[in-house]
This record gives structure tokens, sequence and C-alpha cells, in this order.
């Protein structure tokens, strides 16, 4: 069963993303170790006793449709409910509207612990914490007024509403129509599939946001306006009124997450009165709907990285304590009585080995891509910081869902012919992380994202600036003579100097508008840029002095990423340098 | 909706297999390439329009116990007789009891397809083949005449009994028992788990191998011997007798293959009759059980790496279909009107090619191994074949079934948000495949015993002599000036010599008496064996001048994985031959 790694997370969050100096230097005011130390231990507390106990019937139940309501798993809703009442709802919401204001990475710790204990039930408030960043940033005050302060505390939730059947990757094609009506309000028609807790009964009112097109709109991504459209229309003084004219037509059957109701919802079709058309509010400006979305939509994607942690976290940890337990035949060395734990045998430690640098490095990358944003919020240099945020969040997002199939199908390898059982849980964490490399922009999109767009910012002074504290870290272990990191210094210079090539050769591509040599590359690059930071905050952490007895292992466990997983740095710079003739001469085979 | 590959896989089996050339010496007797052609073409419309049609309510249905009798899916009890009736199980049996004595490698392609078309159904022949090899082959006259032309027909099907809860790859410490009787016949008693097709409707009788221990036998795998156990007594006139003292007591509740019975079994409880003990037969000799297990382990090795290659297929054909159609966004350079298909977009196309060149690799390396086998009971120098045909099987197990799941994997991520969807059917590939890398030997094992068994063979002289092999493949590739290889030779040289360097270096490793650091690197060497083979054979493919058309395609998919997919290989070799000692002090972390 999980146990939430609350020392793990609190040192990553200080010592490799960068919080506690941040704490140190006064940027968080008077927050003080103590205190994330304690929201860390109770999160963990609720994640380990209260949610992960509920997992296994969630997937083995599911959410179900019945005479057009959803009903949760058995426990789920009497789950959410404590949980808002602990108040994670609003960690990191305003104050004015019932919020903790935290730093963004404290709740992000959190999340990793949420989605540990059960992916399928995070993903309610991963959602409501997106629309609750779209309405504050950009809703009305009136909007903010009415609706803010029940989605924070989490008696309301929130839902995201953007794919249509033909409009995926693609939201440019999109059909929903909006209309407008004299009183300022809108009447939203049309049908979005995928909609993650879209219709359900944990909560008293769902706050749908929803893409729509206007009539006069311009074509494509220009001509999207986004609207806020409640399941329940909220009267002047804040009670529930009538139903709106919404309503989820069906649930998907998955391959995972089974706990969290993925609907396809139909706007305006009259079900709930004469009057076609669902009431919906507009949230920014007409036909800017896609800015505000890309609002949520950054904070998702890192969110949806989080998933790929806590997964791989989970995973990990049930591994390693089957690998402990189950004795078979003699490992090469073994001077034990019988058999020996498996966790012997060579190959399954390197197989738990693989598990633990890859959740440990996915979860720098994320949290050092959290600490970003809050320190572009609160430092001085605001636009490095975005521009190390927008950087680091498509690289947080692929990398560390990869990192959680990966992780989770090692898991499953570990606990061999039990592993495909379904009773024994390592097959869900399989199923449930396979939709996290696909969904919030599948990691093809992630890797168009950070080649394209943020490879570019600052004219790439952003990202060659990155690579050069990178190298620093390399100098870190050389100075250190720490002999516990074998070749670590050499292994990171040359993982950083593939970095370093393939992004110079990447830049170079975009400036000559060679683009789909450089797409090519695009997602080998992704990861080599994703493996890189994982060796360099692995030797970051391996460095840091946090006095808390562990340094040896997290020194091994970097060497062991440096000298055995960054290996394939080479590889992947070689594609991304050289792959691209090959694969366009190939493309006769897909036509 | 999966379709035979037929020509494709006629081609492999011919121009890359090795099969063509044999078939040309003679070595095959009369059989021509028309009744080749013919044989594989019936199978693949069977698997196409019979077997396939059926996988997706085997897998929604699962098989089920009721008050004790397996149900198998709706449909599947009259597609398995229509099956046996095609004479389809016995492709390869002896002539004198009702099988054809084709060669194993027409078997092999044939079971690619079935198992394509659901890999679920096609596991009950693969372990009914397996029992027939093994009665055949150890099975007293008297055991071969009562039993084996039922078997090779398929109106009975056959089981291996070997695991139990404590005893999977360590077979040694197994606990069944078995007593003599004074008829010379046995009683057996004890309980397996994970018997696949253990109990089900479909057959008149069942045959169980079942591994157990006499009481006087000696520790360990020198103690275990084998039992033939039919679920129904057999009179000497052939008619089913009285049920014998077995039978399934649960169904195993799994990822994938849910069509396919996954049993526990008990023996010799008494539920069948007053008088307690399973009746069993010897085959071979007492305490020789293991051996006798191998005949038919090595032959389901291979079997097992057919299912990574078919689920590789059949996940590739699926993906690619819907990369056709499904259109999203403008790729670079598109000229159409509207939306690409995504298969347009490079890293969508970088994923389809990376499944083509997996499935094809995996191919050719299983045909080869099967080719090996045929040749080691036809060619004049037995023992290199029996050689090359061990080297090769563990690969050819490993490397499928990695790339089944990877591929799966692939065609998952390629479908967006449609492949988590279970409606869709590219999930099913995942959940299935992912069996393969365990049962039949892990991966792991597989490595072991290419490490420490396969590459000791003659001395070594055996694995040099391949890799001469793959060498004059290189060098065919030179040689032939075609502009398309592009870098291939070069790559395949430096990929070659990868693999060279790393088998030297586990050689001397051996020889020194280093076998924990040998193991530490097994599995990146079994890899990087599988890679460089994929390359050569791939050149292979595109050197052979079938008169088939599609030369230019198979050159294209050739540099594609050199330039690309082999890039990996200097990682892999250097994780062999560097990434022990890390892996050993990194341990620590696993206590």
């Amino acid at each position: 069963m999980y146990k939430a790694p609350v020392e793990e997370i609190a040192f990553t969050l200080k010592h490799v993303a960068g919080m506690g100096e941040a704490m140190s230097n006064g940027l968080f005011g008077d927050l003080g170790d103590d205190l994330v130390d304690a929201i860390l231990a109770e999160a963990g507390r609720f994640a380990t006793e209260e949610v992960a106990p509920l997992a296994e019937i969630g997937d083995r139940q599911g959410a179900r449709l019945v005479d057009g309501e959803v009903r949760l798993p058995d426990g789920w809703r009497d789950l959410y409910r404590d949980w808002i009442a602990g108040g994670w709802n609003g960690l990191t919401a305003p104050e004015a509207f019932g919020g903790q204001a935290l730093p963004h990475i404290v709740n992000v710790a959190a999340l990793e612990m949420w989605n540990s204990g059960s992916m399928a039930f995070a993903l309610a408030p991963t959602l409501t914490m997106g629309a609750i960043e779209a309405v504050s940033t950009h809703g009305s005050a009136a909007l903010k007024e009415k609706y803010l302060e029940k989605m924070v505390s989490g008696e309301w939730t929130g839902t995201m509403n953007l794919t249509e059947p033909h409009a995926g990757s693609d939201l440019g094609v999109l059909k929903a129509r909006a209309e407008r009506m004299p009183d300022g309000s809108y009447r939203i028609f049309g049908q979005k599939i995928f909609i993650t807790w879209g219709e359900h009964d944990a909560a008293d009112n769902i706050i749908h946001l929803v893409l729509a097109r206007l009539a006069d709109a311009p074509a494509g991504t220009r001509g999207i306006s986004l609207f806020l459209v409640p399941k329940f229309l909220v009267n002047d003084d804040g009670s529930l009124g009538p139903r709106n004219d919404l309503f989820c037509h069906s649930l998907e059957h998955k391959l995972g997450i089974h706990g969290s109701p993925t609907c396809t919802m139909i706007y305006g079709d009259g079900r709930f009165g004469e009057e076609k058309g669902a009431i919906g509010w507009l949230v920014g400006e007409e036909n800017k709907g896609l800015a505000c979305m890309f609002t949520m939509m950054n904070n998702a994607r890192l969110a949806v990285g989080m998933q790929g942690v806590a997964i791989a976290e989970a995973a990990t940890q049930k591994a390693l304590a089957y690998a402990r337990e189950r004795t078979q035949g003699k490992a090469p060395g073994w001077a034990g009585t019988g058999m020996s734990p498996i966790a012997e045998h060579p190959d399954v430690a390197r197989m738990l080995l693989t598990m633990k640098a890859l959740t440990q490095g996915s979860r720098a990358i994320s949290y050092a891509c959290a600490h970003a944003i809050d320190m572009s919020r609160r430092a001085g240099d605001s636009r490095h910081w975005q521009e190390r945020a927008a950087l680091l969040t498509p690289i947080a997002k692929s990398f560390s869902t990869d990192a959680g199939v990966e992780v989770a199908s090692l898991g499953i390898q570990v606990h061999g012919g039990m592993g495909f059982i379904e009773e024994t849980g390592a097959a869900r964490y399989l199923r449930d992380a396979r939709i996290a490399p696909i969904y919030e922009g599948t990691n093809g999109i992630q890797a168009i994202d950070l080649v394209t767009r943020k490879l570019p910012l600052s004219d790439g002074d952003q990202v060659k600036g990155f690579i050069a504290e990178l190298k620093e870290i390399a100098d870190g272990v050389r100075r250190s003579n720490l002999d516990g990191f074998g070749e670590t210094a050499a292994r990171l210079d040359a993982a950083i100097a593939d970095l370093e090539q393939a992004t110079a050769w990447l830049l170079k591509a975009l400036a000559d508008d060679r683009t789909a040599e450089a797409l090519a590359g695009a997602t080998p690059y992704q990861r080599l840029f994703g493996l890189v930071l994982t060796g360099c905050y692995l030797a970051k952490g391996g460095l840091a002095e946090s006095g808390d007895g562990k340094g040896e292992g997290r020194i091994a466990l970097c060497r062991f990423a440096a000298e055995n997983l960054l290996a394939e740095t080479a590889a992947l710079r070689d594609r991304v340098v050289n792959g691209a003739a090959s694969l366009a001469a190939a493309r006769i085979l897909l036509a």
C-alpha cells in the first residue's frame, strides 16, 4: 500500500527545486519550513490513509451513469467531502475567495500525493483548480463574486470543455456555438467529449468552462470564446436556481482511471425546459477564449506531469515491497539461506533502480517547473522565470508522463505473473498512467511546443542560460571529489554537451525554416532534455547538505542514472541531428 | 480490422529467414513455394475472417467459471471446432499421428496470424502443440498411441502445469507430489496456478502435463518428474472413461487475454470419487521431468515471441489506418486542402515507422529462430543449427515481446484520446501484450539464459560466427551502392561493433567468474542483440531480389531503423561494459 514519501518530497522541493533558497531570501514572506512540513505531512497522511484505500474500489466499480446521473464509486462522495473539508482545494487560491495563497509548488507536491493515492479521484480537484485559475485571471468581477468562493472551497467543482469528436489537438476546428443574448449572457449549443468529471454527485454544482464559437467569429483559433456554464444556474443571493440546459449523455469505457467519469456533454438540446440553449457567461473577451484556456492548460499540463510522477512513485513503492519479500532462486553472491529476495537479482535491481531514478528525476523536473511559476510571481526578474516555467512545462508534462508509463510497466514486470493479475494492483498503475501522455496535449504536441515556441524564447538565451546552469551542477560534482559519484561528472558533461549540440542544431533549423526537420527530432529532443535534467537534478540532490542522513543513497542513485540511463543521450542527440532524412524517406511506407 | 500480411510473411520466411535457400537446396523434400504460399494464404484468410472478428467479444466477456465449468466467450467453441477442422493444429506434428510434418517455420508463421487475430484464442493451440511435442519426444509408445492422435487433431487440448504460488521462475522448489502405484501409474496431488486453458468447454478432453515430485526424489530441479494427467481417463478402446481427480478451482482476473482461461488447478483432493489422487502416467524418466518440460518450453518461448510479433503487427495496422484517416492541424509541407492526416506529422510518422521497424525486425528474428530449428533437424550440421536456434530463442522471445508492448503502447499514443477508449481496440493490444514479457520465463530470465548458457556455446564460436555473418550483410549493403540505404552500411558496422565488444566483455566476465557483473548487463545486451539483428535482417530484406516491387519501401524502412533506432546500440553496449559498478553501488537503496 502506498505511503506518501513526505520527507523525499520536502527534500526535493527545498533542496532541488529551489524553494529553500527562495524562502531564505524572503520571497515567500513569513512562510517557513515548519508550516510547509506540516502541510506536506498532513497531506501525506490524508493521501495515505484516506485516498489510497479507496483507489481499488474506484477502479473496480468505476463511475456509472444511472438515469442521467453519474454515481461515483462507493465511498468517493464522502471522501471528496472530507477532502474539501480539509481545505485542500484552496491551497493556492486567492485569499479574497477563501484560498490560502500558498506557493504553487506546495500544491503541486500535494497533487502528487493525491494522485499517488488515486489518480482518478485527484482529477476532480485538478480540473477545479484549473477552472479557478481561469476565472480568477480572466473572469469579470461579477463572475468572480458569484462563483469563486464555492469553487475555491470545492463545494462546486469545475471542468474544461475543449474537445469535440473532430477537434482534439486542433481546437481551431471546433463547432460548438454561442449566441449573444440581450441581457449580456450567451446561449451555448454543441457536443463536447472526454469531459473529465463532467457530471457526478459529490458537489452541489459543476461549473463548466466551455470553448465555443460566435456566429460572426473569425475562422480558426482566433474565433474561439470561453464561457462559464454552470450545471445549476445561480441566483443573485448565491442559492441554486433551475437546472441549466446541459447534461451528460454518456460515459466512456476506458483503459484506466475508471473512477473518474469521462463524459460526453450535450449543451442546448432543451432537455430541461422549453427554451433551448445552455446559459453561459463570457470569460475574458470574445474570440480570446483560447488565451484564457491556455491559463488553465499550462497549469493543467504541469498537473498532468504530476500524475506521471505520482504513478511512478506508487508503482515503485509497490514493486520494491514485492521484490524485497518475494524469493526465487539464488542471486550471484547471495550469502543468505534459501532463496534470495528477487531484489537481489541484478536484472531486478536494474529495473527497481531505473524506476527510482525516473521517479525522482521527473519529480525534480516538475517541482522545478512549479518553483519557476512561483518565482515568476514573486521574484524581481519575472520575465526570466516566466520563460523558465514555459520552457520546463512541456518537459515536465511529457517526461513525467512517459516515466509514469515506463515505471508502471516495469513495476508489472518486477511482479512477474502476479503483475498481470488485477487484484495485485500493479496493472492498474499502467492502465491509469497510459492516458497521461495523451491528454492535455499529447506528448508529441508538447515536443512541438518545446522546440518551436520554447527554445526560441529570448532568441534562445533562455535555454542557453539554463544549460549554463546545468554545467555548474556538473562542475559542482567534480569539485565535490566524492568517490560515491563515480564517473558522474564526466557523464553529465557528455550529456549536457549532447543537449547543447541538439539545441543549437534545432535553433539553426528553425532559423533556416527547416521546420519539418526540426519537428522530426522534437520527441527525441524532449526526452534528451528530460534525461539531462534527471541527471543534473539527482546530482544537485546528492550535493545538497540536508542533514537527513540520506546523502549516500542519493549520490548512489545519481551515479546509477549517470552511468546507466544517461548513456541514452548520445543516441537521442543523434536522432535529432541525423534522423530527419531517413524519416522523411521512409514516409513512402505510410502513404 | 486486422488483415493478415500474407505477402510480407512469405517474403520474410523465404528471403530473410532462409527457408527459400533451404528449399532450393532440397532440404524440405518436395515442399515448394506454391504449397507454402497456399497454406499461408488460407491461414491468413482464416485468421482475418474467422478469428479476428471474435477477439473483441472474447476480451469483453472473458472466460467464466460457472458451477465448476469454464465457459468460453460466445462463438469461441465453434471457432475452435472450425479451426481444428481446418487441420491447423497438426501442421508440424508427426504424420504417424495425423500431422502434416511441415517445417516448423510454416507453423510459426501461422501462429503469428492466429495471435494477431486473437492472442487469447491462439493460446489454446500454442499449449496443445507444446504438449504434443513433449509427449511425442519423451512419451512411451503406449502413451503416444493412446493420446497423440486426438491431441494432433486438436480434439483434445494440452496444458503445461509448472507454476505454484511459491515456485515461479524457480521450479526447483515446487511441492506438487506424485506417488507410485503398483500398476505403473501415479497419483498426483497439489495445486498449480496460472494454467492457461486449464479448463474449458471446446474440447472433449484436456491432457495436462504436470510437474511433480516423488517422495524419494532429490531436492531441487533434479527431483522433478513430468506426468501426463488427463481430465477424463481414456479407456483402452480410446473412448472416454470417468472424470479424473482434478478440477479448476478458480480463474484469474487479468489485465488482458481475457478470453483465455487462466486456471488454478487442484489435483487429488477427491472431488470426483472416494479415492484421492489424480491418475497420471510418467512422461520420460523419473526425476528427469525438467528436461522433458524444456522440450515444450523452448518451442513455447518462440511461440510467445510470436505473440509479440503478432500484437505488434495488428497494433501497427490499426494505428496506421487511423493515422491515415484522422485529420488534425497542418503538418509542415502539407500541400493538401484542410487539415492533414495525422500520419503526415513528423512525430506521428516517427511513431508509425518505429512500429513498422520493430514489427518486421522481431518477425525476422523469430522466423530465423524457427528456421534454425528446422535446419537442426534436416541439415547436415545439426549441432551448428541447434546452437543457432538456442542462441536465437531468448532473443526471439524477449525482443519480440518487448516490441509487442512498445508497439502496442505507441499504437495507443497514435490514436490520441481514442486510444484510451476500450471500444477503439488499441488498448486491448497493450493489455494482451503485457503478459508476454513475463510468462514462459521472464525476459530477465531469458537474458540470463542468453548470457550464461548461450554465449558460451562452442566456447563462444557460435556467437562469433553469427556476428561474422552479420558483418557480411553490412558489407552487402555497402557493395550494393544503393542510394536508398543512406548511411545504413556505416550504421550497421557501428552497431555490430557494439555487439562484438559487448559480447567479448561478457565472455571475459564469465570466464573470470564475474557473474554478477555479467548479469547486471544481461538485459541491455539482449536488447542490443535484438536491435542489431533488426537492422541486419531489414537490410537483408532490402537486398533481396524478390521481384514483388516492394524493395524500395524495404530499403527505406531499413534506413530508418539504421539511422534512428540503431543509435541506441552504443548506449546499450556502454551499459553492458560500464554499467555494473554503479548498479552494485546503488543497491543500498533496495535493502
